[in-house]
């Protein structure tokens, strides 16, 4: 940890590094330098190596681990670090990470997509219900949230780093995953859905699921080849799409065998 | 709503209604008055009659809601709402319910228990999954986080008024449990544990939930009949306890028939 502790700890708000990792916190400028934040000890367990490690100036707490990563690592003064953490009790601890191109053209047989989802936590949710139900990849539509949105980041506990996830224009889409053969299977409220459990499945699958508030937009239902719905048996009145995500996802692994 | 127009604006700190309304963010005062608080103008759609309806000063938009309530309605100046509200962006809106005693002699075959589950959001999502997926009754371990927490009420999203919730202490409902014919089934990264689409399941069935962190305590899986386990497919280290509780819930009402 001598390394470390020989840093220099940066105290200028001008200090470019400083400058460059506090533009991380806007979507632009994460597409521009192609890096993101990710906050909090865990990150530290994940094999994935991060391109700079941003200490707090004081927090020794994770020396060994921070030493077992060969990155850039950099010390915050208090006041620069709090400039950049979006946690009400940070650990001191950040990783930025380089950002990786999804690829339409490396599909698994069996596919998650998402049309116009909002919430951050959501998504990292259902992509880390998705990782552990065995799908390896996610397309967005245009209009979703940012995935390396700091929430996001955070709640798909490190299964982002798995997963092959890329963002598509809705129409180009469904005619792209019509030619490579996929079947649609949309969750919908629709009255001539079927229940999830009895769901068939093709070849090739793709799942959506849609937007919180209005479910899955209706160009991609009327195209879809199976309309499918999880049933609600007591007084609730809907299911959150991250949780709707997950039983569908996990009976879709089952179904397949 | 005229009624609402001409009631006063409750401006002092000293004000009893305002006091009083205030201790309720803390379970202790919580349990003395069996009152609890649910902010946001979504409760106004559910059917539960609150006590209390109390409305930030010069919020008039649910005003028709509101007046579709029979209960006693407060109006609050600003600065004293600011103190009672959890919420960064108010809707303005705060409803104070009473709460309900859980019976332990009112189960329905199929149960729910959760052992020490901490996280309101947790647990607020599990209610509601629960709810949907066509169970009554919540059985929580004592030092499990308070189902009235209003972080809980808020992501119950209403369930919490369609269940039968209670708390004992995790030996005594064991035997309880046993003395009314429950086959106990306990989620578990045991090596014996069996995948959770193979379950077996009985004519009364307790499916049992654990800690964030710890999962599910040594006593009970010890005497459970049955230790179940989610597979991961994929590189995702586990499933959150919400996630986990919604699949296995599903599967069960699925395997139930």
């Amino acid at each position: 940890m001598e390394e470390i502790r020989k840093t220099e700890i940066i105290k200028s708000k001008e200090n470019k590094f400083f400058k460059r990792i506090k533009k991380l916190k806007t979507k632009k400028y994460r597409d521009k330098e192609k890096l993101f934040i990710a906050e909090g000890h865990k990150f530290l367990d994940f094999k994935e190596v991060p391109k700079y490690i941003v200490i707090r100036e004081e927090c020794d707490r994770y020396e060994e681990k921070i030493a077992a990563f060969n990155c850039e690592k950099y010390i915050l003064s208090e006041p620069l670090f709090n400039e950049i953490t979006t946690q009400e009790n940070s650990q001191g601890i950040i990783l930025i990470y380089e950002m990786r191109d999804g690829e339409m053209e490396a599909l698994e047989d069996n596919i998650v997509v998402l049309d116009r989802v909002q919430d951050p936590g959501n998504l990292g949710t259902i992509i880390r219900v998705a990782d552990a139900a065995g799908y390896k990849d996610i397309i967005l539509t245009k209009g979703s949230v940012d995935v390396y949105n700091d929430k996001c980041v955070r709640s798909s506990m490190g299964s982002l780093f798995n997963m092959n996830i890329l963002y598509r224009e809705a129409g180009e889409l469904l005619k792209d995953l019509r030619e490579k053969g996929y079947k649609l299977s949309v969750t919908a409220l629709a009255t001539d859905a079927v229940s999830y459990s009895e769901m068939k499945l093709g070849e090739r699958n793709a799942i959506i699921f849609g937007n919180e508030g209005q479910g899955v937009a209706q160009e991609i239902i009327d195209t879809a080849d199976q309309k499918v719905i999880i049933p609600i048996y007591g007084s609730a009145e809907s299911l959150n799409v991250a949780m709707a995500s997950g039983i569908m996802l996990y009976k879709c692994r089952e179904l397949l065998g």
